[in-house]
């Protein structure tokens, strides 16, 4: 049996209580899922059960199945840019694209609060239905369980999908010299949440959105890609280094990162490397194509930059002003319910 | 877009607000989603998507990809014969199998509550995982989530499957003159909850288990075959009546029904006709196949029995002592959160 957990599934070593905000209590619970895992592995053909999706070779027809879930959680349901709905749509669909996968369906399982709004609920699901008529990708099986007054918060979604890829893109083909670049503006989903949990006034929407017309273009030239979600670029690269064994050194002054997000960070003493996208990719390429790969996701969003490169050693670095600092997979307080 | 709702996602008429209790309201949703549904139609090559899972031809190999999704909000998540792990792999894995699907793979997500105790959580992850050796069925890909104390009760799971089938078992297949059998005793997993709900004393266990080997052992057999989860043989004997546009009776004195179910039954005005199994299938066989169909799931349990048969007509009815009456869909007062 093969689990993947999320960076911020939490277990405080002392008290023997799952909670949110222990860094270590990620890996900790990586290790007792490692430990059941093991014992009870199965001989299966599944592949890159650590990754975004795990993928099962089909016979007979050149093309990998890719199958994916994810559950949100995310508060407040509706943000600037976005609600629960287009959320969960796009992020399920944006962990296939990322594989190099074409989705071909969602699953939609609603649990709902008993109480909660009916408006609001058809808001949730015409969000969802305008995703799916956006990027002709079916919701196509679901299910939804009503739960007492308290007993859920309002509402949780979980979408699961599956997509066919001809090639997998994992997460750990970066080699020495491939340039690193990132599709858009980085931490304005969490900071847009963020400001609307906190009544800021900010212009700033949340980029949640699907990425699939994107990753498909420079699909060819990539050698890893990511959507930097929970943990922003700062896990997403520092997984990538780890599983493709460099080092990544990013440029600083390169990141692509609005005002407000950078001004938001600054106020909260937030680092705008660990704030989630919902509609980014990062990716390596080869340092031959890293301008083409640029050019095309320009075409897409302007903001999309070539933020560093890949070198022999392991680790994530930034080059500062003031010299090099390295990027730490994000631990401790991560920011809770962001998706 | 498509949407598959269960019948207990209630909206009352008045309120606007979504509740537990009211039967209408999960027509009355079901319309709201066809509207949406229409709106937003695909044209996609997805089928079954109204039944237990929704079905893909896949070109080039003679297979079905079979996909589906189910959360499991059970409460207590620990009952006999059983707990929310077991139930959650054991119902998408019986999803698969009674559409006639082998399953591929599992996705597994949690969503738990902060202060859940680890030690109950790896109960449930050793009983998921036992599940998953005993039947050979990776789960292959997963997320959790996290939620702030009082953002959910204890914890929920999806989990969501896919599977392969060269042949699709739809609920639709039944005709005229076929036999109904069911494969054990109905109502044991929701009076067993109940019961530990409201600390009855019983011997009663839950029947939750995997479905696959029986519901293999008789595929080439059946006309239709559901698993009677919620709303129990009253819901999915209505579902397979309509679908497949036909008259079922049952005899009542052939129903297999332990005698704490129908005490139980008996003591809280409950039906159990429409309490939840969560190991059983209900199948309609050919008239010629009935014994021998029977004779395979009685190897399997022993309670195993044909309860009725098909004939020309609409609905289901129930023959019993006093003369013939009708087997409603339940409605009104479902029990809340038996899976």
């Amino acid at each position: 049996m093969i689990i993947v957990l999320d960076t911020n599934t939490l277990i405080s070593k002392n008290n023997k209580m799952i909670t949110l905000n222990e860094g270590s209590g990620g890996k900790q619970m990586q290790k007792l899922i490692e430990k059941i895992r093991d014992k009870l592995k199965l001989k299966d053909n599944w592949r890159n059960i650590n990754d975004d999706a795990a993928t099962l070779k089909l016979k007979n027809i050149n093309k990998n199945l890719v199958f994916t879930t994810d559950s949100y959680t995310v508060n407040p349901i509706f943000f600037p840019g976005g609600d629960i709905g287009k959320l969960a749509l796009c992020g399920t669909i944006n962990d296939l694209a990322v594989m190099g996968a074409k989705p071909a369906g969602i699953s939609l399982a609603l649990v709902i609060e008993e109480g909660f709004s009916e408006d609001d609920l058809m808001k949730i699901i015409f969000s969802i239905g305008e995703v799916s008529k956006k990027t002709g990708i079916p919701v196509v099986t679901g299910d939804t369980k009503v739960m007492n007054k308290g007993g859920i918060d309002k509402i949780v979604i979980n979408t699961s999908g599956i997509g066919f890829a001809k090639n997998i893109i994992s997460n750990s083909g970066l080699s020495a010299s491939d340039k690193i670049i990132v599709s858009g503006s980085i931490g304005d989903h969490g900071i847009a949440l963020l400001s609307k949990r906190f009544d800021y006034e900010t212009e700033l929407v949340s980029d949640c959105a699907p990425v699939i017309k994107e990753s498909r273009a420079v699909s060819k030239y990539v050698t890893a890609m990511k959507d930097p979600t929970r943990g922003g670029i700062a896990a997403v690269l520092n997984e990538m280094a780890e599983k493709s064994n460099v080092k990544i050194i990013l440029d600083e002054e390169k990141i692509p990162v609005k005002r407000e997000v950078a001004a938001v960070c600054e106020l909260l003493g937030l680092s705008f490397y660990e704030i989630a996208c919902e509609g980014r990719i990062v990716c390596g390429v080869k340092k031959e194509y890293a301008d083409k790969a640029l050019k095309i996701l320009k075409k897409f969003n302007n903001d999309s930059a070539i933020i560093g490169e890949v070198s022999k050693g392991r680790g994530v670095f930034v080059r500062t002003i003031v010299g090099m600092r390295p990027l730490e997979v994000p631990a401790g307080k991560l920011i809770p319910r962001i998706c």
